[in-house]
């Protein structure tokens, strides 16, 4: 007897038939005893068509009234699947963000969670209904409907889970659980059991796409028990995120190899090297709203320096532009680039405790001829930018120095 | 300056050029200085897309969950109209039916309002703001979303315009106005520039298509000036439905004739007469939920009597089916029927005022050949029961004898 939040998204419930079974795997989670609270996506598509509706009204579509029809696509899918709870016997009841309800700040279409009111629903799992709330959705103190932005159902997921203090919040997703890397790029790739917290924060924003990085960052505020799971395959045990230091010493240094292609370098070089340049380089970068990534500063020659870093692959023109405008003003000698790179990171609690991860992994990479471009280190991960061409075979290489190829090695497998 | 309340349906905001339409007329009142409410239906084809979604669920799809996701319909159109009225330079809001509140009993698929909190939409007014509120809808004591019925958004903008004290109610449909029959049927028929309430009460429930009755009825209880207008074509003034009795004596005595396909007549012949037997009939009718229109009831010979009564097409061989049953417990000679009937109806306050209306319609008939089966009356109304061969005939030389061809006679026309 326990009480399991799930969440399935637009996949999962993309259409009639995908919700039937939803509603099936539903039961037998009843049947085992436990109380279950649902959070859903809007069905796949519906995001997209009603996106297009309101761009054919306004250019750039008013963020409230974009808010008022987004959420109509999980109201949708609460009804269908209540619907398909009560065909198969069950008591089903769904609601709204603002019927929950769940409240947010005011930023329409990129909304922060505040609180949850868990009573109703408490009160309704006491009377033995299946609760089906929708996802990405909540209200604002205006009484206003907001929403999380893209992947906030995972979100919302895991902050039911925490106002209902549940066991497990169950994420069902396309794949099975978290791979030790990409399985199309490197077949030997692994299910991890389980995975730290921290680690799923590494990847989730290394590029990861199995859970959307605030949803992680939730669940480790609140100390929510996550599990990623496979939709569309049963009795899986998918991968479970845990918040305990792993006691197991012998437990592999790396837990998993991320890759992100969406990187282009930037290098501005010959700068003199006067305090405020840093700001003057990259204030005018982020005044054009691009996400900055990796950043180096290298000594150069004479009193001058080397600035390089990385931004998306569709703000490399752009930057370029902006920086050619700067160059002028900060007297720097060139700025040039690189828009054919890619990033690949190993990530591991047990590089705390193991120590020649960096080395080993640079080493793994010179044997191969593979040249490191950056570097960027944290306490549980290691990043270079290497040239994209290399990317299967860096990260192949890596994974089988780092045993992730062996099963006896990957981390509880 | 004046507040107006529009009402826009389904096929009206059927496509995003449309609802571009619909905003383009709005700014014209704005720009004459009117405030303005607007309340809107689903796209048309929307209502019917959600609806097939959830017959895929269950068979008899729950009520609570289908309002949910019905709701959604007139949702998507207050945030794209919302969108249309900003990007024309207009400030614009939309509301659901929870925002406003309209509060509704808690029958879903079938609610009836309760009251209207028009506190925000008088603030928002205030600021100049055209107001859209989704039609159809709204919320119960539980907070669960309820709706109206199909074609409740026109009930819904009347209440609107009652609780906010508007100065009229325009509803938009795809006719310019009130006709004194269906020109489809008599050429000559002419638009009304006015109708009482009473006859609009009468010719709506009498089958013409143009307002929702429920929401007469409404009107009619909070006197909310009330104009039926085409949103098809620009600068009609529509009709005005009003409550002052008309002081023009010399008006016409009919203002329209109304006729329903809709009807099939069922006899029941030589029963005894005895207390009991009415009841005995369209007791075991009305349990099998079959509405009955026109009755009936004449003395036959020696102690039995005949009675005769109408119900829907659609309901006649079930009736039939029903009565063959009852007629052994009541010892009735034969029950029979006919489904190729219809009903025609002349509507009009002046019958009041003028003597020997029915007696012109029924010599009218005569002087045509055709025969009359049934007959019911009430203070502003004459109905009969011909053969369905005779509409048209019937409908044409009824228009004619009651002046309604003659532009001259035409009720202030």
């Amino acid at each position: 007897m326990a009480l399991i939040v799930q969440k399935y998204g637009g996949t999962s419930v993309g259409s009639t038939d995908r919700i039937k079974n939803v509603a099936n795997r539903i039961a037998k989670f009843k049947a085992a005893g436990h109380d279950v609270v649902v959070v859903v996506s809007a069905m796949s598509g519906e995001t997209n068509r009603l996106v297009a509706l309101a761009e054919a009204m306004q250019e750039y579509p008013d963020p409230r009234e974009m808010d008022v029809i987004l959420s109509t696509g999980e109201q949708v899918t609460i009804g269908l699947l209540s619907m398909a709870l009560k065909n198969i016997g069950l008591d089903a009841k769904s609601y709204t963000g603002w019927q929950v309800a769940v409240k947010t700040d005011t930023s329409h279409t990129k909304a922060r969670i505040d609180s949850i009111d868990a009573d109703h629903i408490h009160a309704d799992l006491k009377e033995g209904r299946v609760i089906v709330v929708a996802g990405f959705q909540g209200v604002d103190e205006n009484n206003d409907i907001t929403t999380l932005g893209r992947g906030g159902s995972d979100t919302s997921a895991v902050a039911l889970a925490a106002a209902l203090k549940a066991d497990e919040c169950q994420i069902y997703t396309d794949v099975d659980g978290v791979y030790t890397t990409d399985p199309r790029v490197v077949p030997e790739a692994r299910r991890l059991k389980t995975i730290s917290f921290e680690e799923m924060l590494e990847l989730a924003s290394l590029g990861s796409k199995v859970l959307q990085i605030r949803s992680v960052e939730f669940a480790g505020k609140y100390k929510v028990r996550l599990r990623v799971l496979s939709s569309l395959q049963e009795g899986g045990d998918g991968t479970l995120i845990t918040f305990e230091e792993d006691e197991d010493m012998e437990k592999a240094a790396v837990a998993g190899i991320a890759f992100d292609k969406n990187q282009a370098r930037i290098n501005v070089r010959g700068v003199p090297d006067k305090p405020g340049i840093a700001y003057q380089i990259l204030g005018a970068v982020a005044d054009a709203n691009i996400e900055v990534d990796m950043i180096i500063q290298n000594v150069g020659d004479e009193g001058t320096t080397d600035f390089s870093f990385t931004v998306p692959r569709g703000d490399y023109q752009r930057t370029l532009s902006i920086l050619n405008e700067v160059q002028k003003n900060i007297g720097a000698a060139t700025v040039d680039g690189d828009n054919t790179v890619c990033k690949v990171s190993i990530v591991g609690v047990g590089m705390r405790s193991h120590v020649g991860v960096a080395s080993t992994m640079f080493r793994t990479l010179a044997e191969e001829g593979i040249n490191i471009q950056m570097i960027s280190t944290s306490e549980i991960k290691v990043s270079v930018l290497i040239d994209e061409k290399y990317l299967e075979l860096a990260t192949r290489v890596l994974h089988s120095a780092f045993g992730l190829d062996d099963p006896e090695k990957v981390a509880q497998a």
